[in-house]
């Protein structure tokens, strides 16, 4: 990955951090920039870790994705809400060998990239990490995080180890998944009740859930039904593991999930990666998900557009 | 009835419109009155009802169950929050033979009241009326409204039918009602969803539930829900009856249920009459109802008395 030429779409917190990480060890990074392109032309990108601010200066930045052209590695930072986009937005940016890495949250990413540019191109990354876009240019790492990097519909290739292997050169703590979409669904069993209770418990942080005896087991039957879901699609998570995602969102306090922010301050939330397409996933596999179901229509109300 | 001694425990607009007819048609009834007392005592009581203000004064208005003695019959209409209230309101007022009629909402205040005072005293009445307590000793009619009153256990009775004529004459639409419970379950068919969303929705009328696909079909569920654990519990409500309760409601429009403005006032809301004892009782029938379970959670939640 040494002299590949890497393209960054979606410039919030995650696309800037891990592209940044990438910049700052010497990898060839071009992030696709809207509303902070000036600011980065002029001042650069700022990454404050770990009590220490990075500085990035300067950082290719362009405005269109014609001013980066063809790479070998897009990597996908777009909320899911905006997939529609990238329909614009990938085409100048992919050449023969360009390999796709999505990001993003929830489900049904991957196939959104495999069905219009092919499987073959596609791999999946799930970031465990606290950020915050908190100005333009500036970019809060609050905790250590971890990438977990995999192909699409198949086992671990030499391009998803080079590619976890730059990752770690540049300070992340990535590693290489066997199957991605069962790391999904793990993923997905803390999101679904945390984030969505999150916003339809108006606020409720994670203590607020699991200090509340009655949400708290709404939580655990809710991991049960994503649990049984994944089982039903052929997906090997362990019985114990639902337990386990709740015994360790007790040290995470008042911590607010990412969706409960978006929801806050009126963006998109990712609903139907998180929610809609795991339900629908699930019931076509014959499992019951009634609560997720109930879940994801006050969900989908409660996030509306013209909501007031 | 002519001759009856009538009491009306809890004077919020409930107790203050029916009592208020009985005594404008000249019967005897006591209200038993906290904050208002003063007010009524000085002002009388003031029903607007049709475009025409009932004003009554003077009032028999008392502080204390004691200042009243023991009734015929007393009319129970506080909050099924406040149920416990009742242990030590009640007694002054029951003698040898007199009945009590509860007009509060949901499941299990028959119950309450026959576990303490005897299941022979108990009647319930289901009221179907839009009104609003919106001054001290002014309650606010807005719409005709019905009342359906049955014996707690038992078919009706003379007393229940003098009960009902009493009611006619003063010019309620008063009806009796063979089995009692059927017709709470059948309200709650209603209730549960119509209620229920409008705080999980944070504030859906029932114009914005039924113009939401996923709200409106997650109501239909629930009531499906519903039905399901009544006939369970050998209640016999027809099929049909579901959509009846869809249909007959779009006419509603932005309609706020009172459990709506109760939450929004930071009232307590009547969580385990609506939503917590249909629940249990349906569960331990062996129904399915884990869109309730997951509606109750949040409900309990969103109305908790310490809520921001």
């Amino acid at each position: 990955m040494e002299r590949a030429k890497i393209a960054v779409v979606g410039s919030g917190a995650v696309g800037c951090y891990y592209g940044g990480m990438l910049a700052r060890a010497g990898y060839d990074v071009h992030f696709l920039m809207r509303s902070d392109l000036q600011h980065v032309r002029k001042h650069g990108l700022t990454i404050e870790t770990r009590g220490e601010a990075i500085l990035l200066d300067p950082v290719q930045a362009a405005g269109t994705p014609e001013e980066i052209g063809a790479c070998d590695l897009v990597i996908i930072a777009l909320k899911a809400t905006a997939n529609d986009a990238l329909v614009d937005i990938l085409p100048p940016l992919i050449g023969t060998d360009t390999a796709l890495l999505t990001l993003q949250n929830g489900l049904s990413n991957e196939e959104f990239l495999a069905e219009r540019w092919g499987g073959e191109r596609v791999l999946g990354g799930l970031c465990f990490v606290c950020l915050n876009r908190t100005a333009s240019g500036l970019i809060e790492h609050f905790d250590h995080g971890s990438l977990s990097i995999g192909e699409f519909g198949r086992g671990p290739s030499d391009r998803a180890r080079q590619i976890v292997e730059a990752f770690v050169k540049a300070g992340i703590d990535a590693n290489l998944v066997e199957n991605l979409v069962t790391e999904r669904w793990r993923k997905l069993l803390w999101n679904v009740p945390f984030n969505g209770l999150s916003i339809a418990g108006a606020g409720a942080t994670v203590a607020g859930v699991l200090n509340d005896g009655g949400l708290r087991t709404l939580a655990r039957e809710l991991m049960s039904e994503v649990l049984n879901a994944a089982r039903a699609l052929g997906h090997e998570i362990p019985d114990d593991f639902a337990d386990y995602q709740i015994e360790r969102s007790w040290s995470m306090g008042a911590y607010r999930p990412s969706s409960l922010i978006d929801w806050e301050l009126r963006r998109p939330v990712e609903v139907e990666a998180i929610w809609g397409e795991p339900l629908r996933q699930g019931v076509a596999a014959g499992a019951a998900m009634d609560r997720l179901r109930t879940l994801y229509a006050l969900l989908k109300y409660l996030t509306r557009a013209e909501r007031p």
